[in-house]
């Protein structure tokens, strides 16, 4: 069978959820998305699980090629798709190519990248950062990808230099979910003052984090003065931690933010005045062009 | 009826669990446990549930007095005993008398002690402040109690004059069982070296805290050092956070810590050098000797 079209289906595999497009020049004809993430994934039934969503835009007159990135090439995925080492060209993304019984189509699995001085990873995040090189391949500075753990990255000439990770969404998540919080952070609502209160108190004593955390609780019990008040401040006391920690990568920097909507609006609140430059993306379409990115350094 | 006896009952009834002793001429005669905490008391039945317990100690001919403290007096407990405001003298602590139905015996459950500057609760290690006072009135330093939620508590002429809760060993349970960390530290083991560095390394840098707990996932996917390792580093990294925080409370000063000897050991570990004295008492029995205290100021 010989390749003669341009088409080819991009895959965004993560820990929780799947998302698959068909791409011909440069134009999305059709996407998928659905809740087959890696760890849903039964018996080592990762090749079934992506025919099951992809079959319509399969033939069997020309191989299709797959090109595939995020947890799926976790040592729990498919097939490990080794790290590449900081500091790390992406325009020289590694790839794995796991068998496949069906004849149909290829398939490459972008690797993840790691840090060895001091120990790091992220698998997903370097397609996004290819995302938005894609369109700024000149851009030197830094990249935070916010989120359960959230990432900041310096870039430099199209390279990975090195990254921090931080458990900050996951933190918020758990200490929302299963601390004695659980009955005073019960609101969505972000109060724009009490968050950048809370910001600014753990930027004087980050310190103090594990005893404010307390006191959210104790206010709730003798004031009660709403949930909104208490789940600004977690919020804030958490992001400030993190922006206090990650200061080397944004003080007077150009930088770039890719994440949600919400978080974005957060981080951009407190960091406009204290960076040299600051953008925004959202992170839906990164994955999507990060792929295209990778596959065109390949041919 | 008259109260023509030396008999009491002295109650310890927490969120998870509930102990009971009777006592005659400050020694006690029996004593009962039970997993009756306040949480699982179903449909208010506290006096059935207390009744169940120290029935045996019951009868008709003299009421006994029951003296009870913990989250038995909290909002959700068997009736709200108030929370009395620091500076609080142990000596005049407060009590609530619940009706019962049962005329064998009568209640007194003591408050708990709430802070309004800087928002902060206690309610049940003021029971156990006083134990540690019953013994040794003339104390003048910090107390701290290590635990789910730790405390330090500044102590001055038998008052508590200020104090400050962590949210440690409930952080340290919701990141070890409920965060990424869940795999990497399954050891039960402490390595004093690499707690010590933990606390180091967080000492100097506390705003690194989101960053370095992920650095434990990523050195476990890179280099699979051993859970133990993992272990003691998240140890040391969230009572290092403490520590630092309540710098205030033991820096050169006379401390006392009341808690299981686990927890004891580790904290006397990293302050036996930085504080004028330190005095280290399991907590076991402070909360009988604490309510015994509480009774001898009443009558």
């Amino acid at each position: 069978m010989e390749k003669l079209f341009d088409k080819w289906i991009a895959v965004d595999w993560g820990t929780t959820s799947f998302r698959a497009y068909l791409i011909e020049n440069e134009e999305v004809l059709f996407s998928i998305k659905t809740d087959d993430g890696m760890k849903f994934v039964q018996n080592n039934n990762f090749e079934e699980t992506l025919v099951k969503s992809i079959e319509p835009w399969l033939d069997n007159k020309y191989k299709i090629e797959v090109f595939a990135s995020g947890m799926v090439g976790s040592k729990q995925g498919w097939i490990e798709a080794p790290y590449q080492k900081t500091p790390c060209n992406l325009n020289n993304i590694e790839f794995i190519s796991p068998t496949v019984k069906d004849n149909r189509f290829s398939l490459k699995i972008f690797s993840g990248i790691s840090q060895r001085n001091i120990p790091d990873v992220m698998r997903g995040e370097e397609t996004q950062i290819a995302g938005f090189l894609y369109d700024n391949s000149n851009f030197n500075g830094s990249i935070c990808l916010p989120g359960t753990h959230s990432k900041w990255v310096k870039i430099e000439n199209g390279n990975i230099i090195n990254f921090k990770t931080f458990m900050t969404g996951e933190l918020f998540e758990i200490i929302s979910k299963n601390s004695v919080l659980i009955h005073s952070v019960t609101s969505d609502k972000i109060l724009k003052n009490e968050f950048i209160k809370a910001v600014d108190e753990i930027f004087k004593k980050p310190e103090v984090f594990g005893n404010v955390l307390f006191q959210l609780r104790a206010d709730d019990l003798l004031n009660s003065r709403g949930s909104e008040i208490y789940k600004s401040k977690l919020s804030g006391y958490l992001l400030g931690l993190e922006l206090l920690g990650s200061l080397g990568f944004w003080e007077k920097k150009d930088i770039v933010l890719i994440g949600k909507a919400d978080l974005l609006e957060l981080y951009e609140y407190i960091l406009h005045s204290k960076v040299n430059s600051i953008k925004s993306i959202l992170s839906r379409d990164m994955v999507l062009k990060g792929l295209k990115n990778f596959k065109n350094k390949l041919s």
